[in-house]
């Protein structure tokens, strides 16, 4: 498990094991608590790409018909929280809502990959929680303002390497204040991971450190304000976010 | 007029006059002929912060309605080109367009800017091609990827300070081949400048570097390989990228 930290003023990329943090690259020096540091999202995209309905039942529940071709937005970098940061409601919308999702971190630039080689250009796997202005996205019929406010794209804890995790069935929860909204698996998906990346690097060039957010399963539902909202995958962790 | 070029493996912003470059803060040493120097893209943007159907004639030459808000989608970093660069025609799209807009650059991180104080956090303005695959955006209903691809953001050649253009009433065409094909003026904008400022901070923070396009005016129509399309905006001076 890899994990970006801030110590002080150090930015910095670690291995996890048992607790420690052991800095990439030997910088800085030392090797250091988990709990002594702050924990950032585990990675710093110059893009963040989505999937829409992309699990049939979720189409089913919001009415939508389930697409020919996976349906893409964009987040933008501005929107990125991490784990144990605050989701902030913002006061021009009234119904704001989680959306656990999988995501996948690019570690190689790369354009026109075909999806027999995709899994080559995959650095890791992590939690993402899509939160989305219901209210507005269903106002807009363009999806990206109600996408893209301050911390509506929360990921992490850490980022799970491609050999540390098996994502093709992986359980996939969404928790509100303990009690579970979602519960699915990545073997649900109707376009896989390797089809997403032939289809997205058709379109644009992706970066190292670009994050791909995979689709929500069925249950999606309301926030609050004080609420405590978790999204676990099987094998990666809980990324855990307040909102406030 | 502010421009961001390359000479060798050097890029740098420098105030052109006169057809000669003077390097911001004095580095790179020496003053450059323009003609000399790599024109890039005149910011690097964190994102791109699009505005749909923000002239009244262009709404209704799309047959959508004219929206009560304006419309926002977003272009990811990697479809950025500047002056003179190409714009690659997608295999999977059998339908590219041009789309002549004036767009801005923020020059100083900010959020919740009232329209009062908007044009403070303002860089400059300039000219910016929204290349859309048309075939694509009717058949997505989301806007994403029909805008996305790479080479689909367009903009430059430089950057108009705020005292240098009057961007009220300034007029705004589209060329293909030297035929005029958009002619309106940026007094049409149906949200003004402030009021989208005011409008986007209130979603997301904006860094320096970002670019905001405001809209295209009617007019909008097909680009062929090997066509050559410009943009010219009064004060601001002319784009001009090569399709193939």
């Amino acid at each position: 498990m890899i994990g970006r930290f801030r110590s002080g003023d150090e930015i910095f990329y670690g291995d996890i094991e048992n607790g420690r943090v052991y800095p990439k690259g030997g910088v800085p020096a030392g090797i250091f608590n988990l709990s002594e540091l702050r924990v950032l999202p585990p990675a710093s995209p110059s893009k963040i790409v989505c999937v829409g309905l992309n699990y049939r039942d979720h189409a089913e529940e919001m009415h939508m018909e389930i697409p020919e071709e996976p349906v893409l937005f964009l987040k933008p970098p501005s929107a990125v929280i991490g784990h144990e940061d605050k989701i902030i409601y913002p006061a021009s919308s009234s119904r704001v809502e989680y959306e656990a999702e999988l995501a996948f971190v690019i570690g190689k630039r790369c354009k026109n990959i075909s999806a027999s080689k995709a899994l080559d250009v995959i650095a890791g796997y992590t939690c993402f929680n899509d939160v989305t202005a219901r209210d507005l996205q269903y106002k807009d019929v363009q999806w990206t303002r109600s996408k893209s406010f301050d911390t509506f794209a929360a990921f992490g804890p850490y980022l799970a390497s491609p050999d540390e995790v098996d994502i093709s069935d992986a359980k996939i929860a969404c928790r509100v204040n303990g009690e579970i909204r979602q519960a699915s698996s990545t073997a649900n998906l109707i376009f896989d991971i390797p089809y997403l990346i032939e289809f997205i690097t058709e379109i644009m060039t992706l970066e190292v450190g670009d994050v791909i957010a995979t689709g929500t399963p069925p249950g999606v539902g309301e926030l609050q304000r004080e609420d405590i909202v978790e999204v676990e995958i099987q094998g990666i962790g809980t990324l855990r976010n307040e909102v406030v």
